[in-house]
């Protein structure tokens, strides 16, 4: 499963508000991202026969890493190695190449720790512990408050338990909001944020068929690479980590995956479904497809573009198929029904019980009512967008952050609390290069978009292009610029407001003029939209208590779950397809497509050709239940071994999204026992190989 | 493409009767199955740049080859040796194996000529001429006469024609009704009923990934076999056998696929097509399901028996999975919509040429009228079966046999007529073996199931019962019958109706009860619905051509046609299903299986490994246009080399009975290069190879 695709596309301010989740009744099997303190026990006792135990659990956990913002990960040896995908160490290896040397394209290995490269803006998380403070949060709304304050009380409340717990633990402190308010967790993080990268192989290997293959099976990828958590200049040492399975995942086999799902929206209403069918999806969709045009023009200008373009080319592509399928998914015949029927149940079993019926029934018209209101305003919200593919967003941030540092933390906008600086710091100044010639297109081609959209009037785009042709305003903007230099970030920050607003930088000005609106919008969609939605999303969610029990999980949220299920095919084309693949399908495709690109073989790989056991199990599916974010996610067995590392679910599970199905719904994986083969006779990393196997 | 898979429903005598062919406007690219007197040469040359000579496509004529009631082949030696798929062969390998020594599991090669195997009863024929006699059988249909009278003529005509061509020439002569009787040509074919079978692989090999994989791609088949024709003892010789290329298709290129397609229901009216949703297929599925479920019971009592019904349940197997494709293809949404359409425009352009309108307009509703006159005896079309697997239908052609032979040509039972006899003989006398237990399964269950859907009263279920349970009717059949003797068919038939009268053999005396039955019904069906629907049919054949032209293709007759197309992968499966596969793939997919039935790798492949050149081409697909009865076709080059061998089509293609569509339907093949590689490297074959290639 690739990184959550939203994250590609930064300067869409609020493309699909209002998205409030529910969790249905009776479960598929292997359904479900279950949060450590509410596993499904008793199903896996009656089912597999095994019962995790807390110490089993709580090892799990410890040993899992979430990745950067939208990827997992796990430790994989005493020394802080981390396993986790190519594709979520992409951004990093894009960040660490240049025009002289193309980690992506090449790979990397780092024989000796001395080797091993610096990450200029990765952090890793691990979850340490985790308490509900649903009470308390609750507790700062009072009778009576109006629900404009309500929200604004819930917020501060929240903001408070996040700085408190900062201060007391030195930990990253994070409220979470379950089961769409039905409960609130407070999680607290270990934060890792000096990172090496230790080991990747060239994308061709580890993306191997390109996007035709992407989010396919039977498939052929070695999606993986090593980063190394170092505190002080010294390798991390964790009494939490993850042996190693040699043998790897065998067919029918029981399997566990932790990992950091991104969102689900299973449980949505059906005024939020058919807004998203109707409105939102068609939106992005478009927005994607002229975005992909767009940086794929920039790439063609020659190898250097294409280098800086590649990982900007890969996330829009596959988060293009990703929602593709979504949408494919959701225009399906049945599909509606199938919601409807689920929701029409749950409201009835709402509406036989009076005392049920006076709490909860009216939430479904609200959400409903919420939504109208906001459709008028939808057009706005999603083109009113910051110019460029990085500097404006880095502008507008450092506007706003200046600005709410004056305030105290309960009355700061989300994202600018105490407990969150430390994380925006460390990615607003990350030093990872800025390409001029790829903000131009971009800043151009956003302002064109947001003039055919939103017409040249709105004040907006007004103050976007000041009088200029786009084309002339991305040129003034880049030539009065020098925000690409993460000192000059650093430097207004630290100066505070008045440095900003001295400021003639080009980008900070334009923020400037932008923050108020932005500003405008963010309040109107809290005190129209979000006072409304939120707590008619508890109520379903106190609903859902009430009428199902807590015989379920919550909508992901992007924070630790596990899922679990088993090694296994499914029927696919009027045939079956295999639980695994091997290094046989891989030679079988690059000579099927007479080894055109995305299909060739990476030129180490066809030269270990005599080396390699070619009927290694290369990628293997099993029917856990993910989702994007869960990329790097560790597959583990009964005894907590790696036996594999998910990297992607198949076609079939793009309607994941909105409901689990285990016919040929399946995670795609590479096989533990492929990553030996492949560091040991294609990569030459025998050292780092007996290093994971615990062999050093 | 497999075998017809209405030869595996031997007892079922009328299950889809009035089926009436037409064909449409406008054709897609690569779309039909051309005759060689109609070849589309302005489209091959405005989409290919090349054009056959009649040089050229004699050529192709006179090296294809039909093989036995259902396949086809070509010649590609000059000593009449016969390349066809080991699915076409599989049963006479079957009738040549025996408990001692099967050749199915086994495979066979003759090492030298003296070691090659007489086949019991296999067909070969190949198309000397063709005649257009259209002009001959409609001038026997005087003005007036009433339908039954004239079709009574017109199948006298018939048989007239082929009786004079085959007094004349002493070539099978049969005149094929092409064009829904739009016109009617006399195709005469040389006939070889002396042949050996030269070479088979082990069907693990030829049918790998089993029932599973049938009908699907990427795929991993060595699905061939060698015959060879001869003459009085020796080899034939013959001047047309098509060169071999040893490279073999590539992506992209131009080829073409001479053979002889079964039949297709691409022009159906809208009537028929709901006729065939509604009742023919749902009761031929419910009919093949059951009789898969007693053989594979028959064949779980043993090794022995199962190989005696291992060529059934493939049969069996093979059907069910393409009828069920069509069905579906039929329930689809859009099916009926597009069928629609097509039909409605067709007839507007009748309606709106007065003299057109006067001519054929009234066809479509005489069609769908006699559709409903037939629907309430299609349940005793269906079930009146003749019980047994072979015993019952020999007995019953035997009582024919001697009765029709009384009769002049022109008035005898189709398929009695002079022309036909010697094939007919050929079939009906033949030594291969008939297995008791076999039997009885069948004939308890053929009663059974008569019982069910007729009910006991049914004066036909009573004749075949005869007061007795079917466990006692089919013991006392097999103890009172020794038919399964061909001396004793011979000696009957020699004996003529006296013998036949006289005859105390149990299915002797069951025919003679069943005849009159089976009469009247074939009676009742040519005067009442056949009399009705092929005038119509003419007249909706003669309405195409006054409307379209004669740019278009007959649906297929089990006839000589010619597609063409290019090799050419396709979407599949959310990503690109590559022109062809390798001997890479097959490993992989025995690996993925951890090399598990069906897809277990034959130990003469395994052994091999080290010798084969694992990427060489297997399979591969084109955009032709076949079904079945396609199965052994030659795939040829512009060069008219052949450069692979058809044996199936994918899971995209079953609605290919119903309309040609080229975005993923394809034809999938056997490469040339992989038939070389395998004979030489996995079967010690090289001698036969070099016959192949030419070298010797």
């Amino acid at each position: 499963m690739k990184k959550l695709q939203e994250k590609w596309l930064p300067g869409l301010l609020l493309l699909a508000a209002a998205i409030i989740l529910l969790w249905s009744g009776p479960l598929a099997a292997d359904e479900g991202m279950w949060t450590l303190d509410n596993m499904p026990l008793k199903q896996l006792k009656e089912k597999y026969g095994f019962e995790p135990t807390p110490a089993w659990l709580e090892h799990i956990r410890l040993a899992s890493v979430r990745v950067g913002d939208g990827g997992s990960g796990s430790f994989v040896s005493p020394n802080g190695l981390v396993l986790t995908n190519h594709h979520v160490a992409l951004g990093q290896l894009q960040k660490v190449s240049s025009a002289q040397k193309n980690y992506v394209a090449d790979g990397f290995y780092a024989a000796t720790s001395a080797d091993e490269l610096p990450c200029p803006d990765l952090e890793l998380n691990v979850l340490i512990s985790m308490e509900n403070v649903t009470a308390k949060v609750l507790a700062a709304v009072k009778k009576g408050m109006d629900p404009v304050k309500a929200l604004e009380a819930k917020k501060a409340a929240i903001a408070e338990i996040e700085r408190l717990s900062l201060k007391k633990t030195g930990l990253r402190s994070d409220v979470v909001s379950l089961y769409q308010g039905g409960e609130y967790w407070l999680y607290r993080y270990k934060k890792y944020t000096e990172v090496k990268l230790v080991f990747a192989p060239e994308q061709q290997a580890a993306f191997y068929g390109g996007d035709p293959d992407n989010f396919t099976y039977p498939r052929h990828d070695l999606d993986m690479a090593l980063f190394r958590a170092y505190e002080k200049g010294k390798p991390v040492q964790v009494a939490h980590y993850l042996k190693w399975s040699a043998q790897g995942a065998a067919d029918g086999e029981l399997v566990f995956i932790p990992g950091h799902p991104g969102s689900t929206n299973r449980l949505m209403t059906l005024a939020q479904l058919r807004f998203q069918r109707e409105f939102a999806y068609p939106l992005r969709l478009k927005v994607m497809k002229r975005m992909l045009e767009v940086i794929k023009k920039y790439g063609a200008r020659g190898p250097e573009e294409m280098r800086q373009a590649a990982g900007m080319i890969f996330g829009i592509e596959n988060g293009l198929k990703a929602s593709s399928g979504e949408y494919d998914g959701m225009m399906a015949p049945g599909f509606m029904k199938k919601k409807a029927a689920a929701e029409a149940e749950f409201r009835k079993l709402i509406n036989e019980n009076p005392q049920w019926q006076a709490e909860y029934a009216d939430a479904w018209k609200q959400i409903a009512g919420a939504i109208e209101k906001l459709k008028p305003r939808q057009k706005e919200f999603s083109f009113r967008r910051v110019p460029g593919q990085r500097l404006g967003g880095i502008a507008l941030q450092i506007v706003q952050l200046v600005a709410e540092l004056q305030k105290p933390d309960g009355k700061r906008l989300d994202g600018y609390h105490t407990s969150q600086l430390d994380s925006l710091r460390f990615r607003l100044f990350s030093p990872a290069p800025i390409y001029p010639g790829m903000e131009e297109v971009m800043i151009v081609d956003t302002l064109k978009q947001m003039i055919e959209e939103l017409g040249g009037n709105d004040p907006y785009v007004k103050a976007c292009l000041d009088g200029r042709t786009p084309e002339e305003a991305a040129k003034a903007l880049l030539a009065g610029t020098k925000l690409a230099d993460p000192a000059v970030r650093k430097a207004l920050v630290d100066g505070g407001d008045k440095a900003v607003a001295a400021s003639t930088d080009s980008f900070i000005v334009l923020a400037r003029k932008l923050d108020p609106m932005v500003r405008e919008m963010r309040k109107w969609q809290e005190d129209e939209i979000e006072s409304v939605t939120r707590p008619a999303g508890e109520k379903i969610g106190q609903a859902r208590f009430a009428a199902y029990g807590k015989n379920a999980y919550p909508d992901a949220t992007f924070t630790l779950r596990v899922s679990y299920g088993t090694v296994k095919g499914y029927p696919m084309n009027g045939t079956l397809a295999p639980s695994k693949t091997t290094f046989y399908g891989l030679f079988d495709r690059a000579f099927s497509f007479d080894n055109k690109f995305p299909f060739n073989l990476p030129r180490r790989i066809a030269d270990a050709r005599e080396r390699i056991d070619l009927a290694t199990p290369l990628n293997f599916v099993c029917t856990g239940d993910i989702i994007g974010g869960n990329s790097g996610s560790p597959v583990v067995n009964a005894a907590g071994e790696v036996v594999g590392l998910v990297f992607d679910g198949n076609i079939e599970s793009f309607v994941g999204r909105f409901f689990y199905d285990d016919t040929a719904n399946r995670t795609v994986s590479v096989h533990s026992a492929a990553i030996i083969e492949a560091m040991k006779k294609i990569y030459g990393a025998e050292k780092l190989a007996q290093e994971i196997l615990g062999q050093k």
